[in-house]
């Protein structure tokens, strides 16, 4: 008898043959249907028991969240909702799960309910949709790398630079908490730590992406990156992954392209390949809007957002246009913007961004040449000396979804900037080691792995899309 | 004019066309031949340049790791040594590298020398073949799971779960390295950190990925994994990443046909993608091999050795047999073991790990049924009371390389053994809540990605198979 999971039984179907799976108990009804899922699929496979022959104490153990095993024949259905079926012959319990304490019965549960039951919660519909998808997308992120030619680098976690300063690091050490060893000065004597050094766990791995791609050409990362910020938010994880394609000889214009083709590639390539799961979330999203103020309701059906991006053009802003855009906007003038755009310079928040998007242009849009005094200092300086070749990529409902820049190829610009922002040049030495050597016009951006998660499947809360979400206060298991 | 990665010209060989290439000076011979690499490949670019009507003063600039763009026509190459060239009509220096600086020369460096370099070694022919192996590996491993209904899933980096006890960890925190706040008792109120709790970086994910298996059948993890243990040698990393398979339903002899297959076809695949670079990779080694004495040569090529692997069964043998094979071996017999293997129950170090493999069987053997005391608590025990369901691949040179094991699904036998190990209950709510609600039969293993890495280039040192390796003493870049 050959072994299936639910998600080969339904694909091939193949009808009067004896066939075994494996799964839990989604539920059973009229002590005859079983609804069991492995996982394989959002789709259950329904069970037909032949109860007037099968042992009563057996069937009491199928309740909700119980593992069996079960033999049968696989045949045409004739209820609704399935088009096989198996009429069960032997039924063997894995394990049982005891409807008094089991938590996840089947019935709707909050999604803070289910965040503190994080071990279980993928058993449910909506988790198990979220985390297939988010697998399906981390796969077409590396395909569509593979494929382009494009490298896969390991950037290194735990890092003994702290140049960057993209915000709050984690310490990383094995000198006793209580009673660290202390030099002359009264200071922590880190020389005595691991590392020999001071160690915190990576904001970026950008600038060690950008030593591989001057020798490979064009190379990506996807690994966890940390912040120790304090925001208590359904868009901030202090634990996230995060994708860093860096590419040699690419200016700025080739890098818009570049986010423009990979993210339409890989959200074309979850509509392709996850089509039951998407299907199901965006049941899941109009349920939940429709208990939302009408006006306050999404205008798009989950699916017609994904597709929406694939089938458009971005819109290319520079920022100079952007804050002509805002100043002369109708929240700007009647004063419905928190933060009023005045002159140019200003940061744009949150606001502003969704006002372009949403509002203005209706599109996913590329802002480019920022303000030099509020980007990073590996940033090209535009010949204007003012403006920087940056670029955020903004999306409707989430924001800035990828952030990126050509970098700053020009080994005495560079040591300027890193001395304006008393930044010690010996952190650097490496870094500015690829503008001693062979330096070049080159480009990359970062994109948040879980704003994109949370876009394709519609998730508002960020700590819904990561198996084990690590937030202030919460590092549970 | 069209850009190319050389790569792409060298594949699809437009002779006739006018060309556009970006790269890295190796050489420049005669005034007159740049070889020419953009990290693509580990091929270079003939590049012949026009030298009598060359701009002197450019052609200065023309020196190894300076980069370049170059123009004109791509015709069939009358040298040797390749079969298409490009006739240069224009060369434009993006930047310079002086040679009287520039570390990366035109002559053999060591190996050591090069991991001081670490920013600069991948410009090496060794360092990019090996990180294009490496990252032609990872994209292998993604896309066995994935077409074998595996879903990927990230288990967290920082965990507030020490229970697993597989060695020293990472204190990770936010509390003031001088003065942590302190509790009534004296102790580090870790109530006071970040995440409210003390926190460390994971030694493995597998707990979390059972989670996930028993939800969504068979999931996989690759992510880094920490060890702060005190190893300086070839073997050991501080910082190294790992593949955890884990699927519900299989028992041990599933995960050692799922190891045994995954392995193989992750090899095949290597050696169908990366031809090129294992050549070059094939002889470094046996240039290598050569500074050796004879006797400790390897009597196979690279390529040799993983063909091997891929054709031959792996050898499954018991803990028992192999207790019996090495204690009427000839070294156990002359005292040649360092560790005599006298009886039963005797741990094995790497010297008889090697003589299974190298001398007695002549290929990769899987060892399984382990005594229960020398393996981890959550492995499934044997009817026999006093071994355990635990598996280990054994490779020639390697030693282990995956360890895997039938997990404890028993609630009452799982809960006696944390007992007995005196681990806290309370710490393992949710891993023991997976035997309380739909527990079954589950099996998984992890493979040590860089020891794969070694083992497919056939490099000797961990070190040298990850762009920034993390060691006692080192975290620099």
């Amino acid at each position: 008898m050959k072994s299936y999971s639910i998600k080969e039984l339904l694909t091939k179907q193949p009808v009067g043959d004896s066939v075994e799976v494996n799964g839990w108990v989604k539920t059973f009804r009229s002590n005859r249907f079983i609804a069991l899922n492995d996982g394989s699929t959002i789709h259950n496979l329904q069970c037909v028991v032949d109860f007037e022959n099968a042992d009563e104490a057996l069937l009491k153990q199928v309740t909700t969240g119980a593992a069996l095993k079960i033999s049968g024949t696989l045949v045409e259905s004739q209820g609704k909702g399935q088009t096989v079926e198996i009429q069960a012959t032997a039924i063997f319990v894995h394990g049982t799960a005891d409807p008094e304490t089991y938590p996840i019965q089947p019935k709707k549960h909050s999604l803070e309910f289910l965040r503190e039951k994080a071990h279980l919660r993928v058993r449910t519909n909506t988790f198990s949709a979220v985390m297939r998808v988010r697998s399906t997308l981390s796969f077409a992120i590396h395909s569509y790398f593979q494929q382009n030619g494009f490298y896969y680098m390991h950037a290194p976690i735990i890092t003994g630079s702290d140049a960057e300063g993209a915000g709050e690091m984690f310490r990383v050490s094995t000198l006793d908490a209580k009673k660290p060893p202390v030099d002359e000065n009264g200071e922590v004597d880190f020389t005595e730590d691991f590392f020999g050094k001071e160690t915190n766990l990576t904001v970026s791995g950008q600038l060690e992406a950008e030593t591989y791609a001057m020798a490979l050409g064009k190379v990506y990362t996807f690994g966890p990156t940390f912040r120790a910020e304090n925001s208590n938010t359904s868009r901030h994880l202090a634990e996230f992954w995060m994708i860093e394609p860096e590419v040699a000889f690419n200016d700025l214009a080739a890098n818009m392209d570049l986010a423009e083709d990979f993210i339409k590639w890989i959200i074309q390539y979850v509509l392709d390949h996850c089509k039951d799961d998407l299907e199901f979330l965006e049941g899941r999203l109009s349920d939940e809007e429709k208990t939302k103020p009408q006006n306050e309701r999404s205008e798009m059906t989950l699916l017609e957002k994904l597709k929406f991006v694939v089938e458009n053009n971005f819109k290319r802003v520079s920022y100079t246009e952007a804050i002509d855009i805002l100043r002369n906007s109708n929240p700007n003038k009647k004063k419905k913007f928190q933060y009023l755009i005045e002159e140019w310079g200003a940061d744009l928040q949150s606001e502003h961004e969704r006002y372009l998007v949403e509002k203005h242009f209706k599109c996913p849009v590329i802002l480019f040449d920022y303000p030099a005094n509020i980007k990073a200092f590996y940033m090209r300086l535009n010949e204007d000396g003012k403006t920087v070749r940056a670029m955020d990529v903004l999306f409707p409902g989430i924001g800035e979804i990828v952030g990126g820049s050509q970098r700053e190829e020009r080994l005495d610009v560079l040591q300027q900037k890193i001395k304006a922002l008393d930044i010690d040049e010996k952190e650097l030495w490496w870094y500015l080691d690829l503008r001693r050597f062979g330096t070049a016009v080159h480009s990359g951006f970062g994109l948040g792995f879980e704003r994109m998660v949370q876009f394709v499947t519609g998730m508002g809360n960020i700590r819904d899309v990561i198996p084990y979400p690590r937030t202030p206060q919460n590092a549970e298991f």
